[in-house]
């Protein structure tokens, strides 16, 4: 711009300076028609170099193509995409208020069926377990998409994760990773965050037990209720290996064969999951070793385990930020810079144990599998009530550790309805 | 571009149409420049001049004390607060990432009640709802609580949303505005932004007929389930008053008499609500001048003047976007850069009728009142059939702004679960 002034204002030849700029104008008002957003934009978005800049800019996308202008582009199974983390970066590259941080931006999909519960409290239960996932967010800024439509009608229960991470992915270029969680997850720890620094050379992460799916060849050896995914190219190749064993595809017979051969157990989407990990570790090639079965947190947790835990763990925290020296982790402060108290708190709980049983740390994601709040069809193998009770007490054990910062507390963690004012610090 | 610049200083001999075309092609190189990477907006970035802002620090809570500290503060009515302006400044002070843009925060209440509903598909209505208003904070990156405890136990339905404002405010200091949405409302126009620039003199908006309010003294001139209120001294004091008259006051009977003589209903917190903009109005003092009556657009409407328009809206939207030039609204993206298309759209908008009727323009937020989704006990001019249509309908509405960024669109806006995607641009 600076050469484009210098070379214009040596022209002596005010004649061909004149076409040149007539020429310059036309080109303007050319460009000015097509793009009449972004240069207003540009023009009303001076402002002098010392202010602060905005986080994200909602409001800019330049004209220059990305993936997105390509007619062959789209969010379903079937429209293939080829060089997606390249497309990816380019289009970070195009949209530079969102760089900052990218590698760490999460994107949280969870969804139900499209009607409603058949389950008389079930959708109670949904709207309380998305307030919790919201309530999460809100805390550590994440997004959060939920569906509730049927995006392809040949995925339906758990298969219907698959295009929905997948249209999401396509959706949302700035996020690194997608965050798939079931309906029937509570997080239990609204502080604790993904450990992402730990997954650098990972784009699939499950929780389970490696031994289960790799020797013992189980399908509930991992658990597919809460899964994170990376929005990369690997990604979209693996989310089509698992759909070609789902129903959508025309290979499904032969696979439901395999599945029953190998993993005794009939075609889910779960038992595919962990037969394409079970296939790939046995490969052992580059593309298995991107996936990663998490033992050492509750990524996903079986509510069983965890509910009768929860009493103890509120009190064992309490003692901790009651202890003389504490009382930084009593400190009130707005919610919104929470992540810090919970770092801090995090540095207490070495001896908590950090593994997959917890012990007394809060679990970090306790999942009702088995429960069926929509349809109310639990396992036999417990009651209707004890669920109930057990997810109210779950979310309430949740709620506090969020309501707090708006000065409440429940007073009996099976009493969701009831909380009283915390008493000042 | 250096080299075009020079080039075309040192050949004297160029052509009249070559002069012409070189100033267009600079122009265009200028332009597209600027498209690119948006020079002025490159240079206010650097910081010191050359590394981009970082997002809200969610981790920062410095030592020096804030109003949090202090041991008398609360976040429930009783505990009055003094200079609320000055300590929520010297909180933004003490947290400069939260400063960038705080004037335009926008923080979102919502709740119901903490029982499952009566209505059998009351709740899935709710989270539907639930889910339209984090569609709607997803794509203009403002933040949600819904709150579904009782905080108040003397403070019930419509008197519920007093406490839960208060304590927001006091638990998001970074938020300008709380804007509390009623569970039965759907926000049907997700572009839509709150018109903030017009509410600088005022703290607190609702929408309503001021004629009805202030000659005719109809307790339904307004409507309560959609209101805006600045997170200020003046708020909390305003909070005070309208709690005064409530279940929770003693002052309760003597108010119960005063509405039902000068409003002619019982009180309700929106008998309260027309009363002191009443009052306030008669009296015209500083005071009474914060409060406005929003006419000039849907801050609420009525479901019953809505839902028969919203299949027309539809269509009239796509009528323009299909318009030769018009392809820029039709452009795929990203959804975090939907605002962008917002305001370009929006200046196609102006024939739409941007009062209180809406005529063709999307309305911005659709209130079933009198539906009564969760008890199911609606207004007898009205069957429950007509309701869940209705809500359906508003719904998918809705539902198919959003959804298009995932590639997805209702064939049929009353039925809620089947989508088909949609073809490339």
């Amino acid at each position: 711009m600076v050469a484009f002034s210098q070379a214009s204002s040596r022209k002596p030849n005010f004649d061909r300076l004149s076409i040149f700029l007539a020429g310059a104008v036309s080109a303007f008002s050319v460009v000015f028609l097509f793009s009449t957003f972004d240069l207003i934009r540009m023009v009303s978005q001076q402002k002098p170099c010392n202010q602060p800049e905005s986080p994200l800019d909602l409001q800019f996308d330049p004209l220059i193509s990305s993936f997105y202008d390509d007619p062959s582009f789209g969010y379903t199974m079937n429209k293939s995409i080829k060089n997606w983390d390249e497309k990816r970066h380019a289009w970070l590259k195009l949209h530079p208020s969102f760089e900052p941080k990218s590698q760490e931006r999460v994107f949280i999909v969870t969804g139900s069926q499209p009607a409603p519960c058949s389950n008389p409290a079930g959708d109670h239960f949904l709207l309380r377990s998305f307030r919790n996932k919201v309530d999460y967010c809100r805390i550590h800024n994440y997004d959060i998409f939920y569906n509730n439509v049927l995006l392809d009608p040949n995925m339906r229960f758990g298969w219907g994760k698959i295009p929905a991470v997948r249209a999401a992915m396509m959706a949302h270029p700035e996020a690194e990773w997608i965050w798939w969680l079931d309906e029937d997850t509570v997080i239990t720890d609204i502080e604790f965050k993904l450990p992402l620094y730990r997954y650098k050379d990972y784009n699939f992460i499950v929780h389970g037990w490696p031994k289960e799916v790799y020797e013992k060849r189980s399908w509930v050896g991992l658990n597919a209720g809460s899964i994170l995914i990376r929005n990369s190219q690997w990604s979209l190749e693996f989310l089509e290996k698992w759909t070609d064993m789902g129903p959508s595809s025309p290979n499904f017979d032969k696979w439901e064969r395999i599945l029953l051969k190998v993993f005794r157990h009939k075609s889910t989407d779960q038992t595919a999951l962990a037969y394409l990990l079970y296939v790939e570790h046995i490969k052992w090639s580059w593309y298995g070793k991107k996936m990663f079965i998490e033992t050492r947190y509750y990524l996903e947790g079986y509510w069983v385990d965890i509910v009768d835990t929860l009493t103890n763990i509120t009190y064992t925290y309490l003692e901790i930020e009651n202890k003389p020296g504490m009382r930084m982790l009593r400190r009130r402060h707005a919610e919104k810079v929470s992540e810090g108290y919970g770092m801090l708190r995090e540095a207490l709980l070495k001896d908590a144990g950090y593994d997959e049983f917890g012990r007394w740390r809060r679990p970090f994601v306790t999942h009702f599998a088995g429960c069926q709040p929509c349809n109310g069809k639990h396992n036999v193998s417990f009651t209707r009530d004890r669920c109930r009770d057990a997810m109210n007490k779950a979310l309430s054990f949740a709620d506090d550790q969020m309501l707090r910062n708006y000065g409440f507390v429940h007073r009996d963690l099976y009493d969701s309805s009831v909380v009283s004012p915390l008493s000042s610090i």
